[in-house]
């Protein structure tokens, strides 16, 4: 069966979800010309969660994605955090930051999210970084909800399957955002998607969807030539009149620099894909002095306001895939449909 | 027009060129299945290249590809040099090396070389690492030799366009064996094949050869959807009844070990993708020791062969992509033709 019928869309593209850069908006327009939209819920509370399942049913009747994290909350590290605090001092004091509010919320899927959701009955519900508890998955299938989660290795797509996944990202190297990886925090097990797209397909029985480095409609027919189902796309968007992309990382993505990505863990703590600004340059993409996800996120939130104040990106999760040769300003509808231009007549 | 006409070859593929591990025979299966073989040229002097092209012509009247790095030779550093030592002295008294012999050779493309094989006039003549001289460019030109290089970058692919290629291998950050990058030696620069070859497309004028990840027929149907005018492969080569490749390299490609490769500096100097082995997990893929390429094989080649005669691996560099999939122990003319069936009717 073909995701498109599996999930009761018309064309092959899904629109990743971007936690802090898009709602329901984007999601109303890519669902309404018949791909299938994401809301981003990593960063919502339970009445943000429903506020936009409910706007979007109020202004769609087409599948949505609603999307989650699952990683295990870390314990508070005064040590690790006041090393952290340090390495940004200099930033901090250039731009006069001496109180740190408390960063953003990135809460773990749980009971209260699943509560929040369960009135809208989502089509799909998808997770970064792993799966929830058993439980949880099977409170979301009684719904009739299909579950899909990212996979960064052929080993992590084994593990979805096996612990309830309906369906699996193949989330190249290429990618923009968060590595989906779970199973490992070593990069060097990070794969292309030329190369772990096709290895997923032939080591899991269940849809296999591809993610990363496609921008257009050449790149769609060749993810599903090699065995994908449909593709999710999250760069190619960030430019829509419907995403909630700041002007700054707007800017940026329009800017030669887009040219020059890198994965960073300076943002979070756990590696994600940005374009390089000045931060990433002066203190590398990987530093091992940022504390655990989400916590690392902190201290440079801060920074970034400040920095965004004075117009400045150097400081701002700049998230972008790898190829950013698709975006364009144009509406979600109009790019959705594209990238599905090119596709042979079923 | 297509590279298959520009070439005078029938299929899509070009096989790899891959020194150490193949000669002209891996070569003549290829060109004589239609495709076009590739004799590595890096590591031979003038004599061992004539005997080599010479035996190609004996054996087959189709196209070749002759290959050769275009590095410039660094000045010898004797600290450096120490230092490495010292990193590898552990692994060295471990198996009793207290001589080490000068390194495999790695000369640069140059009018000897260039002298070797103008006789045999081969269709085409690549290079890794850049280009040589404009002087050696229009000598090889002359003969009416395609000149065919690698790029990593979107901007490597304009500098060879501005400079003389007449076709270029994007490629992927996925690929084995040394990254060709050359105008940078930031490894955050390198894209995955999904990204990196429209990218190229798109940016320059001349063909697009499509190089990393690649390893079976839906592989190449995809990177043609993407624009490319052929497809570069080697991992899927190297379990070939033709290919030389070493009893310790192939048990690795058939181990479940060839699941994770990693780009190291350890084996050359130079970021090369390898099967992670011993060394590479005990000094980490990277080492800011190792000496600028090639001197920093001379320690560890002498290693390597002590830990070989052990039937180990440890030090071997076992070169591979991130997609072994396609590797198979079947004739190189079988291989080639299964790459090219998925192909439509001309």
């Amino acid at each position: 069966m073909s995701i498109v019928d599996y999930l009761g869309i018309e064309l092959p593209i899904i629109q990743s979800p971007m936690a802090g850069v898009q709602d329901h908006r984007l999601a109303v327009a890519v669902s309404e010309a018949g791909g299938l939209g994401s809301i981003p819920c990593a960063m919502l509370g339970a009445d943000a969660i429903a506020a936009e399942l409910s706007a979007f049913r109020a202004l769609s009747d087409q599948p949505v994605n609603v999307n989650f994290f699952c990683h295990q909350v870390p314990q508070a590290d005064a040590r690790r955090e006041t090393g952290w605090r340090n390495a940004l001092q200099p930033y901090l004091n250039e731009y006069g930051v001496s109180t740190i509010p408390p960063g953003p919320d990135r809460n773990p899927f749980d009971q209260a999210a699943a509560t929040a959701i369960a009135p809208f009955r989502p089509e799909v519900v998808s997770f970064h970084f792993g799966l929830p508890s058993a439980e949880l998955i099977h409170r979301v299938k009684s719904w009739g909800a299909r579950v899909m989660s990212s996979a960064t290795t052929v080993d992590e797509a084994r593990w979805l399957e096996a612990h309830g996944a309906d369906i699996v990202i193949a989330q190249g190297y290429e990618a923009g955002g968060h590595r989906g990886m779970f199973l490992s925090d070593d990069l060097t097990t990070q794969m292309g998607t030329m190369s772990l797209l096709p290895q997923i397909v032939r080591s899991v029985r269940i849809p296999v969807v591809a993610a990363g480095g496609i921008a257009d409609e050449r790149g769609v027919k060749a993810a599903l030539a090699m065995g994908a189902t449909a593709v999710q796309m999250g760069t190619a968007f960030l430019l829509c009149d419907e995403a909630g992309t700041s002007a700054i990382h707007r800017r940026a993505l329009k800017s030669a620099d887009s040219s020059h990505t890198a994965v960073t863990n300076l943002f979070s703590g756990r590696p994600a894909r940005s374009i390089v600004n000045r931060v990433i340059r002066e203190l590398g993409p990987i530093s091992e002095l940022a504390p655990a996800f989400p916590l690392a996120a902190t201290s440079i939130a801060a920074l970034r306001k400040a920095a965004e104040r004075h117009n400045s990106g150097d400081f701002t999760p700049l998230w972008s895939g790898q190829n950013t040769s698709g975006c364009s300003e144009v509406s979600a509808r109009e790019l959705t449909l594209a990238l599905a231009g090119a596709l042979e007549p079923a």
